[in-house]
């Protein structure tokens, strides 16, 4: 409980940061207290900006960078008489005055007295120590003042080349980003696939739209060195192959790390994953909170401390740290780790866990995948998109992905919701979401992987995942393809026979009966019928999850039959 | 439970009807039992077509009457081994010695055993008693071969334009997708406004849209008689005013009734809502289940049966029944009507109850409004959204309204999860969505108006709505427009005083103290800090939920000043 205040003095809030979860918590605590005296301490130049915003300004598609700074200090004063100190780096906090000192835009330090202190510092980009990182052309992107370095940087020096190292969030949007200029555009990423919340088989089909983009694309890369410009060629980024990546600028948005310096100088507790946090914010002193990329929270999952570098839990946190502070009290929940990104026409999305996390954590599930239309097949325009869930022996829903053209983030957010709600594959099965032709199906998408995962559980099917089956497993089986003659002559599993599903009945005969069979089509529903027709007719069968498309698509080439 | 079958033969499943639910169960049926008999009876020349896109096949939006149908009898029996007889009326069941009597497409009839017997007939088009609705150029618009006869009725007669009698899905999708052939279209609705399952003010920006896209609209019509064409004049709708409404064709889209003829002819219980069913869908016989439109549900927030014309209750249900008899029950969880709807360039969707079925049914609620970005405000291409959420005193949702050009269907759809998971309205606070700038903000409209109906709940804030101002209560308070002297220029509520927001701390002198306040804004944001202001200072206050864009999307033209 947030302790009734004790004085007639109006409550001194003081807030370090003025983002997302700063400004945040300073409006919310003006709208409880009217009367308290509010006070945002902001290193940068800018307070209450759309830091989310900055990739796509800096190719454009947000066509002015003051359509980013959604707060001025003097705005924030008139509105919510609250004092914005911009320019001012807080030096450090004694927390036996409660007091903060502070070194003010003119140099000199000063001291502030404080009630109840909120860290919001964010975090701050990792930079790898890679030989050459600190040349000029070489810049973060996560502030307007990087955009602007950025921006002033490639038109002194006329850029016509970017390579940007790291190939998550900000590193994809900001290669949509600046395609749209017509600069040459290099992604080198150290893991196996972009986007690294998700899976691999996930990631392959972001990696095919970058290309189809003209990005070139380094995966797995060990970068060696960057070099500067020099008399003999541009700036470059050398891989430890020897590779030599043209960059006229280098961004480098491989991440960012909690920015716990002060919180750990005022001995506050301070873990990997940030500053240590209880369900309502505190720190491990109670008159001080923390919220934002600077601290750890619960994953609801894992139940384990992570850092979350997202800015819609940053706002939350900043809200219900004021309700804490003014008596009403609201826990923050944790985390699923909801995330979403364009990648030019695709979108790809992930809540909860992926199929990899789950393998690294030793838990024990297991997952389907479908790749159903967006909508009514029969409607013009619907595109493929592909849903991939993991979920507990019990039928608790452990993650999701979803990758496609279009819907992609509503069935996101159906699943994030279903996911706090605590839903079952069972629930998914029953959800009533809104059905018109333009917008979904009958089944629609999230009800499809409901029923596939439900029968799963229910034993009504038995399946196998590609990737599972590379390294010679394949040999185990007899493998039937269902389809038509026509798609399998365009491409087909290593060792497979064509019994096409409507002929399945009738050809019982010439299938071993001594074997195990692995049935397939192409994404998962007729190799399901075809399982129902085997199993109940003695035969012991595995359906291959989410289909030969799920093979393709997910780049296992390993099991594709060359073809003459 | 569906009880263990207790002879050796075959068990026989019949079914009456072959579209959704009737087809979903004879799916799943085969999935689940390699063996049993299972027969489709179809009254239609089709069975499996997509019955919800027939307004969209009208006027060409879907090319091809063809791509509307799934499913043949060939097909149907080539892959699920499957009988279907279409074309072929069933007569009468025999309870008594489980049959049914049935007449083939030659006319004689025959009898065939069941041991399940699954009606899925559906609904039947509700016709009005309006003198002429007899006539060669009345059409209902449900099946294929309505599709069929309209379109070869208007090549015939080289039809202009066409009178829609009936606002709600059909008569919409069917204004829509006809306004695409360039012909002359009314709609004619006996209400006040289209769209009935949604409040006045939700479909009164839909009234403008059908009016920006030239479709005359008629709302509180009272039809006198349809007059079919003659030598003097075309066919025309005449009200009982007097106007005359063009039509060279007619559509009668009043809604559907569950055709329960064949059910209660058999003595199976029938109520006003359609054949009595339990959560496993059967009837007063457990042998016979009714699935679909034509059987009653229980609605889930009023605990009161409902006739559901959707196809994804049909389809689900369905596949239940399935369960049920072969040994895996699950409930049938009642409806929520999830519903939604495009109509040209806005869409429009509700799920649980409007605040005009909240107060026909006489429950206690309240309900707060907003109009947010549909994504990131900075970022381009952001369209306003309209979120009404009707909630109880301890947070329950009861129901959620949404209209908007983009991303509609995302949030009905997590409020429809959201309602189904009983979740509350401090639960879609927490909600961790999606978030990335072209998909949504860091603070989702689904979190916003959790926030808002939070605030409410907890005192916060308390809220007037317009349509509770009618009727002279405006009287009762001093006025405030807190939004900028532009703005307030462009129009505002009658008898309001201007005090922008960022100045009101200094103007608070300026308010009388001895009376009521009721304060706006734009769309209710500056409105809430206004009341926060205000409220602590002293004043009694009101904040107007939806500020004055709700006053005049909504219509409330009593609550504008007149403008010079």
């Amino acid at each position: 409980m947030g302790e009734p205040l004790e004085t007639k003095e109006p409550m001194k809030l003081v807030i370090v940061g003025g983002v997302a979860g700063g400004l945040s918590f300073a409006a919310r605590a003006r709208r409880l207290s009217e009367f308290a005296s509010i006070t945002v301490i902001e290193a940068g130049p800018f307070v209450g900006y759309a830091n989310c915003g900055v990739p796509y300004a800096l190719g454009g598609i947000i066509s002015s960078t003051s359509s980013l700074v959604l707060q001025t200090p003097e705005s924030f004063k008139a509105r919510f008489n609250i004092d914005v100190l911009h320019n001012t780096e807080v030096l450090r906090v004694d927390r036996g005055t409660k007091t903060v000192v502070y070194s003010g835009e003119d140099g000199e330090e000063r001291a502030m007295g404080y009630d109840k202190l909120i860290l919001a510092q964010g975090a701050e980009p990792f930079h790898p120590p890679i030989p050459g990182s600190d040349a000029p052309n070489i810049f973060s992107l996560q502030t307007i003042p990087d955009l602007e370095r950025i921006k002033k940087y490639m038109a002194a020096h006329n850029s016509n080349s970017v390579s940007i190292i790291g190939g998550g969030f900000i590193g994809l949007e900001a290669a949509e980003s600046l395609h749209a200029l017509g600069l040459k555009i290099s992604i080198i990423e150290y893991a196996s696939h972009v986007f690294p919340p998700v899976d691999h088989d996930i990631a392959e089909p972001i990696h095919t739209e970058l290309r189809r983009n003209d990005i070139s694309l380094h995966l797995n890369a060990r970068i060696k060195e960057i070099v500067p410009p020099n008399e003999n060629s541009g700036s470059h980024v050398v891989l430890e192959d020897g590779e030599e990546i043209e960059g006229d600028v280098v961004l480098l948005v491989v991440g960012v790390r909690p920015r716990a310096a002060l919180a750990g100088a005022a001995g506050l507790e301070v873990g990997k994953s940030g500053v240590v946090t209880n369900e309502y914010m505190q720190t491990s002193d109670p008159d001080i909170y923390a919220v934002g990329d600077m601290a750890a929270t619960k994953h609801r999952i894992t139940g384990q401390a992570q850092n979350l570098a997202l800015a819609g839990p940053a706002n939350r946190q900043g809200r219900l740290v004021a309700d804490h502070i003014f008596g009403g009290p609201v826990c923050y929940r944790g985390n699923v780790g909801t995330s979403i990104c364009r990648i030019f026409s695709l979108t790809v999305g992930i809540v909860g866990l992926s199929i990899s996390s789950l393998k690294n954590l030793g838990m024990e599930f297991e997952y389907a995948t479908i790749h159903p239309p967006h909508h009514a097949g029969y409607y013009p325009g619907a595109t493929p998109m592909t849903l991939k869930l993991a979920f507990s022996q019990t039928g608790k829903v452990l993650g999701a992905q979803v990758l496609g053209k279009e819907g992609v983030n509503k069935r996101i957010d159906i699943l994030a919701t279903a996911i706090q709600a605590r839903m079952s594959v069972f629930d998914l099965e029953h959800l009533e979401l809104g059905y018109a032709p333009p917008f979904s199906s009958a089944k629609d998408p999230v009800n499809m992987v409901g029923f596939v995962a439900s029968n799963v559980l229910r034993g009504d099917v038995e399946v196998a995942h590609a990737e599972d089956l590379m390294d010679g497993m394949l040999k185990e089986y007899q493998i039937i393809d269902v389809r038509s003659p026509g798609e399998f002559a365009k491409g087909h599993v290593v060792g497979a026979m064509l019994i096409p599903l409507d002929k399945l009945r009738g050809e019982l005969k010439g299938i071993d009966r001594e074997r195990k069979v692995l049935v397939y089509c192409q994404v998962g529903y007729r190799g399901y019928l075809s399982y129902r027709i085997l199993k109940q007719s003695g035969f012991e069968v595995w359906n291959l999850d989410g289909g030969y498309k799920g093979v393709v698509q997910g780049g296992y080439t390993e099991l594709q039959a060359s073809l003459a």
